[in-house]
């Protein structure tokens, strides 16, 4: 089923402890997209400049992955972001921050996107959110995510946009940020009350809780001693969620739940190497497998 | 079947963001005996001040909980933690600690208590520890508990226990500590190699991880929105664990497994109020009931 992606295309240097790695390909929306291709098909929508190199718009294209909504900007600088990890590879530092052509990014959907039946909204401006949202009428289920920036500059945008989404997906520190409640689980309550049916609060290396209408569940993260770089980690958990959503064109609690679990599964193996190296390097049967795993992890 | 433990009893007094109580009942071996009280007959071996109510010896006995071991040390005074926890729960500070009687505490242990089968030596010196086990020679089933200040003060002493035990638990930022390794998988299998046959790390109110021999696997805490204080749970974790370890008389992977996650449950409910008050409210069959409910939460 069609599966819409609108965010941010980038070009990451991230420094960890023992690495470095300058400008490789990184962003929401290209983070999300690798990571949904394994389950579906995905249109991709965002912005990049004149730098952008041709390789990586082919190696999205290669995933069969519609690129028709990226917008080059003749003349103009691709958004880049430049980071340092601790030495426990869970806090990092923004060092720079270029938002360069997103900087007057207009969210404009080519005709072809806009019969979409799922939607994610990637980490943006909430003005930006809603604009897309409008483009999308018919969208059957549509899930965003934000950002601490956001929710600091354009609450009342942001809260406009809860009311309107099906779901919601934040990190630990944004909900607490969001709701200002330091308990995890009353804080994924208090979001669902502001609007979307489901909230999914990442733990990073710890995992994920949802929260629906009926249930609320913790899934742990997949267990993995090679974390290189957690960059698109969050991206990556939303690409595989949605993506087995589109795949299996449901969104009962049942498939919620496998699918949270696929987007688990997807982000442990984008940690385990720089951009999307790891990614690259693994095919469906090998998040099968480890979904196998996993299962076995869980059942006592 | 016989389980001993052999730990701090304690007068605590705890700050909370909303709540303050005084020389409260604590201490590991009290957390860790009430806890495996649901499932098994524990006899405790501990050392109190004539400060010690004697409600609180009449409270553990009527868990069936041997204190036969509990030395009283006339003219002593209890050992007492005074500590406050910030405002996300997880951070906490101890603003006063009194050893008083636990400075002397000899741990000859009585002579009904040297046949156990299950043997929990909680936090403390690794010398008293060794010496506790020395004790016990014919346990079937030896678990340790350590923390960072042995980590740091008594780490050889330490490092000889560990070659004696058959499983440590311990918390995450100790495994670190332990191991100067901050990959929390990659510090839990560097510990094994240091002699147990299986190490649990707690993370608080992100679960727990497993590491034996053939597999290693994360539970997640259970999600409560009541999180009160969370003194002792580390201690009940371990209480429920090694209860159902002995009410079963088995300890294979399977058993092993179940039993972390009643490890788990039984600290879901003491973080639900202060000092034993939550587990003296509950009984096993609410236990049973989580586990159910936890059991579902895992499955998809």
């Amino acid at each position: 089923m069609s599966l819409i992606v609108v965010g941010s295309v980038a070009l990451d240097s991230v420094e960890t402890p023992t690495e470095k790695r300058e400008d490789v390909l990184g962003g929401s929306a290209v983070y999300f997209s690798y990571a949904a291709s394994f389950f579906t098909t995905v249109r991709l929508a965002g912005v990049v400049g004149e730098d952008w190199p041709a390789e990586h718009t082919e190696l999205l294209e290669s995933r069969g992955i519609d690129t028709t909504g990226l917008q080059v900007v003749s003349g103009g600088k691709t958004f880049r972001w430049r980071g340092k990890y601790m030495k426990d590879m869970n806090d990092r530092e923004t060092l720079d921050l270029q938002l360069n052509v997103l900087a007057d990014f207009d969210p404009l959907l080519p005709e072809s996107y806009r019969h979409c039946k799922y939607l994610f909204l990637a980490n943006g401006s909430p003005t930006h959110q809603l604009k897309t949202l409008d483009q999308c009428q018919g969208a059957r289920l549509v899930v965003a995510d934000t950002m601490d920036f956001y929710i600091r500059s354009e609450r009342n945008g942001l809260l406009e946009l809860l009311k309107r989404v099906d779901g919601l997906v934040l990190n630990d520190s944004e909900a607490k940020l969001l709701t200002d409640d330091d308990n995890l689980v009353r804080a994924g309550n208090i979001v669902r009350g502001m609007g979307p049916k489901f909230v999914v609060i990442k733990k990073g290396e710890h995992g994920a809780i949802f929260f629906g209408e009926n249930e609320t569940y913790v899934l742990p993260a997949f267990p993995t001693p090679d974390v290189v770089d957690p960059t698109g980690a969050g991206d990556s958990f939303a690409g595989g969620m949605m993506g087995y959503l589109a795949e299996r064109d449901c969104f009962d609690p049942k498939t919620l739940k496998e699918a949270l679990a696929y987007g688990t599964l997807t982000a442990s193996f984008t940690v385990e190497d720089f951009s999307l190296d790891r990614l690259q390097a693994i095919e469906r049967k090998d998040l099968d497998r480890r979904m196998e795993e996993y299962r076995k992890m869980l059942s006592f």
